[in-house]
């Protein structure tokens, strides 16, 4: 295992975020060029590509033993999770940030053979970066997020996806009716941020893991339960649908997949 | 009809509104005295009350001969739309105000003879002021806003409500899958300050007249459509279900209503 120098890292990964929001932020209101990727609303612009471009380019420079995985297809084709691994979401929340001018973020997670090491999610128009890992504790800008209190299904809000609430996919009718209401934002990135900061209670997702491998580090680092649906630990190589709550949320919202009479 | 000082009666409801919240965000971390009303999550805080108090306090002050209905029921028992009535909701989005601490806005739409005369919704937490009127125009903070576009549903977001999802009401399935994603925020004012400012197309919910009479005097003098889901004007003295919407897609939405197929 590497001697990570990790407040070096932190520092890095934070840096580079807010070096690439910049360029965002100036030109998030000229024409953008958008495109589909598997679908009409799952969309992808140039600045998803020219900021995961340049975040790979700095994680090359400063660790050119890490390998990358990128949403965009600008890291490497990585296969294990032997040694530094950084995962790139240039831009998380794309849909938002088309639509909405806001309520997206740029990320970064790190893990050093397979285990958490910093992770950083940044909500660019509101400017909060929540940074983080389990030797250094968890931060807003520059206020230490405390341990969020475990609080039961039916003291807060979960965040959800429209068509999984739709079609009542892993019972998120059942999830919604025993919570204290529902949120869907539109991105895993800003969700995760209202995880640690307790403003949620939980959140479920299909996601990829450049969509929660930041989250993970922060929410995990903070006490909060990171898993599959079914309770398995997450796959940091594969999509799969992914549960993010306090721990008694997390078993309480399991128990709702077997129990489905209500 | 009164000759009401529009510029006047403009500025005294965004004063009221600012001096209001100063004590809301003083307050907001220490403990709240939170109770139910129909349900659950129908909740009601001192700071509510409080706050309604104040408002109804310096309406009845400025403007002794108008009539007020308020959320908590300091206001007047109001049954008809004569002369100059304000609608007053001190906190929209109380689960938020509760469980997030920020997503939730304070609300007055004022009204002369039923007719739209000046509204103003306040997000608290990010201060920041919609405000306007048809002799107006309409603002945010001190940014004058443009009538946004005429999307088509599938160009944009949809602000819901997760029961409504859940249930397939109003034929909100087939809404979210016509349109570019759901998104849920939990507080009627907030979703009609991302109708005014472009970034969804279109929000349905079950709503009070305090809820929508703010954000209708907004939306309808930038050009959006508001109305009953059924495509009826609004009751200004009843709860309903409320549609505001681009003029293209609360067509479109009236459409889906009676084309169940897809």
């Amino acid at each position: 295992m590497q001697q990570t120098n990790v407040k070096r890292l932190m520092l890095d990964v934070r840096i580079w975020l807010s070096q690439g929001a910049a360029a965002i932020r100036q030109q998030i209101n000229l024409p953008l060029q958008v495109t589909t990727k598997s679908g009409p609303n799952d969309l992808v612009t140039n600045l998803d590509k020219s900021n995961e471009q340049f975040l790979v380019a700095q994680i090359r420079k400063a660790y050119p033993d890490a390998h990358i995985v990128g949403e965009e297809g600008f890291g490497d084709q990585v296969t294990d999770l032997k040694g530094l691994v950084f995962f790139v979401d240039p831009i998380d929340g794309t849909l938002n940030f088309v639509k909405q001018h806001n309520d997206f973020a740029t990320m970064i997670g790190v893990y050093e053979d397979g285990q958490p090491l910093v992770g950083a999610i940044y909500d660019v128009m509101a400017d909060q970066m929540y940074w983080g890992g389990p030797e250094l504790g968890v931060f807003e800008n520059m206020h230490q997020l405390s341990r969020p209190a475990d609080l039961h299904l039916k003291d807060g809000l979960f965040g959800m996806n429209g068509p999984m609430l739709a079609a009542n996919g892993y019972q998120m009718a059942a999830v919604l009716k025993h919570s204290s209401g529902a949120r869907i934002i539109g991105s895993a990135g800003i969700e995760f941020t209202r995880l640690i900061t307790g403003r949620e209670v939980g959140y479920v997702s299909q996601l990829a893991p450049w969509d929660f491998a930041a989250g993970r580090v922060l929410a995990e680092t903070l006490g909060l339960k990171v898993g599959q649906i079914d309770g398995q630990p997450v796959d940091m190589l594969a999509k799969q649908p992914v549960m993010v709550a306090t721990p008694t949320v997390f078993q309480e919202v399991l128990d709702l997949q077997t129990h489905t009479a209500d």
